[in-house]
């Protein structure tokens, strides 16, 4: 009695194309072997699985800022926040991944929201993570026991495996977005985690303005010296806004008096780096600010791996393959792998008053330059 | 009419559970609010997300030589070599991972299979690969015009985007292993694929027991004063079976000798690396020949990632997770993620004369390793 | 008539001692041998040339700021700074090394002069340099066009190939110290230099509070899209004081808090970096900043390679070897290799006011580092 | 009463001369300041240690194997080996560096010399150092117990700090090169040295073909599996004629296939490299053997740092700046910085029926690349 195939998860068709072979029941029983024992052949399967240059599973899509706090206000009246979910965060789902909590194959991207008062019980993960703030304050993370203080435009970056802890010291809710490598982690099955404390100290709830780690380590091209060396984790743990602010603004100040510092006309950008090494902040995640002059766009390009991001400031239009949206502060949208890209900002000023477009951008850049697989191109 | 809700891809329902809200109306309100809006959040899925440790989605399998080696056969009869399809290829399909020709979630293993006088037309892509040869020969591997020999033993590292066929030069058919990181590319969404010519050139299709590669490189700590330092790809394009079996040998000879030279006692390994800057062999495939002494066993360990493994010689039992199988010459099975493997070779020499039991092995390791989130552990 | 023997510049003289022949007539006839074919041998130099650790030729000395100073505004009245003699700069030359000006065997330490409206002119040279100031301001240093502020506490590091030079826009003299690898250069044999124009040009003389460099790369862990990855020298000019004494004050404060985070108790120190790697600020001089709480004292040691310091401020005693000095503002001194050193802060504020005793040094350490060749230890 | 200045070995003249001030008695005044407080003017020196490329203090200079041999063989009859003088070692003395045993400011080049049955007892340093073999054999180098056979042709890289004696197993003496790192590790006054036992173990006086190391590193692009990353030392003892002559001819033979793997027409050459990290084999010290076909020449070139060379076979003529000699083999001679070097090989054979001019080098390169300062030109 034969059982084999109709349990095995192959199933092969024959089908006529170029390359293929001629259908025929000397086929069909080759391909019911194949079934039988879990094999399957590459010229059935050559075309998605290796096609001319990457074509992504995922979409281009938006999501507005203002539906996203609606629903975060919302869960924060409804989902209690503790050990076992952990935090009250809400992933993006990209809508041709299935329904996972994927903004990209391999990025999370998420808003978090926390109540006054509220804490999120230590714990820590193999994934990289970080936190960017588009609006409010009043929550500090503690990581191993340092208290950093969240603000509007600051970037905290959480390199795996540190114990962390969050902690909304006022009297108004909070909200923020976390970045991961989740989706990577979990393909390639190369994830740990850790419970923490359910709480952390009284000590630990302190306020202060500037973290430790800040304190340490938070000057330029100065190192102290009783740290080793190249740490593969950046020891910084806030990278605020009035230094990116500046050195954004201090870019197109130097492009108007005739210097090429910037990436493309009126399109000035950081990237934050770990001090350490002068790489990127984390190993598997790209972060960078970018600015617009008002009327101006950047190249179009597309490179492998994918983006997401978030307009922090002022107002635009961002293309995303065959997709345009009109784009204001707070919204996130994701770029999928070699699909062209480009970003223009309005050219007036914003409604705000903002006179530049804004643009937090992360993504998955570090993985493919660390394997030598990195292509990008103007397009 | 509104219909976002029926057609998005998120499903979510509220289920009692540590950590998870109280199913209410509003909280069902909320569910919907996220479907609506492409969202999921966190706390229904960290358990499946993020576990305390790897948790594969791939199953321990193992696949019979003589059983490859018989549908392959079959193959070489019913399907033609040629452009579209590109190669007589069929690949394992992890009984776990859908149907799909992924032996594990990053690697692609696959039997390759060509008829006397065929050729497998030109074509180069971005994915790395290799070809192991574990019995026959008669066929020449073109790499950019040189004609490289496959013999039993030998290992034939293929970086990305070289140019390459096949050839058979001899009057009977060959098969053998390729090695690929296709799945691992797939999901990236990394890939570039491009076609070369239809037939080599008749000077390409000459039969050097030596290829340039191996007359340029082939030394031992000696490298050509005219080439680039430290190049990403190997430029060495065969690592013959008398250089291995002699370090092999060596190794147990050593040990013998009261060196402290093998991985553990009895357990010889080596590894094919780059000789531009002494790393892996490709910039995400580690590959590796280890040998047993009769009756030596592995030391138990599990680390991060996959591997695939064939028996090249001898005889003994592999304990893969839960699974135990005897093995011979040819099998082929994967280790999953953080599940423990060890090898045990028969006490006796093998009825084939072998005196020990040599593993070819391939993982992703090197991934990890470029990423700083490789872990190994004796268990 | 025989003449090579007078003319050789070996001269060897048969010793007794262990591990030397046994003078003798035939001994003498081979070693005149030797001198004629320009042979030495090893035994007879062993000693001197392979000691049990290095023993440096160099001696410990210190030079007193204001004899520095007072010779300096002397020579700004007598010697002219132009094309030819370059710089107005007046270099330590260790009492041990032949009347040389080497500081150590590998370093050159200077003050240089510049009267008000003086400009040095330009040129390059591939030796690394940079200026520390320890007293004044209204020079700018233009590297490239951009011109540079130089004030009390500043850093300018100069690295090699880069056309600079100097224009004093103030009403009074300027003096600055100048650290270079000259001497290291000038032994290995690999040292070129350049000269560029005459006098800059007046868009050149202006005189910003932020260099053009510092508008770019002055930012913590940001860096520049637009620019190049790890840049073998460091793009930023100029490591301003209020950084550096923030930094030292922090490193106490925070120790005052229970964190380890000094060289040992009441030590903290910082190390200037290139931004875009992390690693020292020039390929072959080590810079750093050291700040001992009143009364603390660093620990003893010793290490490969050889150390210049400037008293910043404070005052206190050092001990070189066996050489004790007490110091103050402005005093330099020089650590020879392997000789130990140890700096103690008087136990009172100093008579200035400064409740510290702040130490810059400069050495030569990234030299044996990039060779493998550094060794420290306590002692 | 006691006077500085006639004990300072400061000595300063005026003199007149594009960018020197005009002598004076204020001039004479100041210059008696500085000798006394020990300081030197850059104005007066810039011209010596800052050219505008380097110039070497070393001169281009020949020594005859011959000469050489004859006179090791008659320090063979006179100077005993043992502890104290450690090694009968001779060394070339670059005739214009003051009459030291330096082949060039950096290299330390000697001719080695054992009288059957002999043994130079074991040390170690932290001096960088190889042997090379151009005729004869019988001695073993016995590195941390690893005998390693020395043979014509025949390289030995001895990494710094590792224990080693030497030993004449034969019936006759047997003469070979040394190189070091001596004079670079003296000058920057960074070396160690211990000294071992006496006397070798009998165990240890075997004389194996194959030494340990080779056994375990010997085969091209495979490591042992069970051995660390990135070894900063390699651990590959020997570099044996077969490889190396192989790997020379097989470049000439592919040239002259048409393929483009020499340095220049008719220039075949190979470097010896560690082959945990295909760097240069020695951290200070580059290895190569280059070979000329009959009539070929060498692109002149120059290049930062020194080079010794040794005539391997064959002969022909070399020229070093303004020098040309007619060479054969054993012949020594050396290469000072940034001096023109080219080679020719005779046109016919040689008489000894070398088809070929082979020349073994060895250079401080590694140093430069290491610090970013290295450059070279065709000239």
């Amino acid at each position: 009695m034969k059982t084999d195939a109709p349990l095995s998860p192959v199933r092969l068709e024959a089908h006529a194309g170029p390359g293929q072979p001629d259908p025929s029941p000397e086929l069909e029983t080759l391909y019911r072997g194949f079934e039988s024992e879990l094999l399957v052949p590459l010229w059935t399967e050559i075309g998605d699985l290796m096609p001319l240059h990457p074509k992504s599973k995922a979409t281009p899509h938006l999501w507005r800022w203002d539906r996203l706090v609606a629903l975060a206000e919302q869960a924060g009246r409804l989902v209690p926040v503790g050990r076992g979910g952990e935090r009250r965060a809400i992933a993006l789902a990209n809508p041709s991944l299935g329904g996972k909590p994927y903004a990209t194959p391999t990025l999370w991207a998420a808003i978090q929201y926390l109540m006054p008062g509220e804490n999120a019980p230590e714990h820590r993960h193999s994934q990289h993570a970080f936190r960017f703030v588009v609006e409010g304050e009043g929550v500090w993370t503690v990581v191993g026991g340092d208290a950093v203080r969240m603000s509007r435009g600051d970037f905290l970056p959480q390199s795996g495996w540190n114990w962390h802890a969050h902690h909304n010291a006022a009297s108004q809710p909070m909200a923020w977005i976390d970045g991961l490598d989740i989706p990577f982690s979990y393909y390639t099955e190369s994830q740990f985690f850790e419970f923490g404390r359910d709480t952390i100290s009284p000590a630990e709830k302190t306020t202060p303005q500037r973290s430790r780690s800040e304190r340490l380590w938070g000057y330029p091209g100065l190192r102290p010296a009783s740290q080793p060396d190249a740490l593969t984790a950046t020891p910084l743990l806030a990278y605020r806004w009035v230094d990116t602010d500046r050195a954004l603004a201090e870019q197109l100040a130097l492009e108007s008096e005739g210097h090429a510092v910037t990436l493309s006309p009126g399109h000035a950008a950081v990237r934050y780096t770990n001090p350490t090494n002068g790489r990127d902040v984390l190993p598997t995640i790209r972060a960078e600010m970018h600015r617009l002059r008002a009327g101006a766009s950047t190249v179009v390009r597309r490179e492998v791996g994918s983006s997401v991001f978030q307009v922090f400031d002022g107002s635009g239009a961002v293309t995303v393959g065959d997709r345009t949206w009109a784009v204001a502060r707070g919204d996130m949208f994701v770029v999928p792998s070699w699909v062209p890209f480009t970003a223009t900002a309005v050219a007036a000023p914003s409604p705000d008053g903002s006179p530049t477009l804004d643009l937090f951008r992360f993504s998955d850049t570090p993985i493919f330059e660390a394997l030598h697989a990195h292509r990008e191109m103007a397009a």
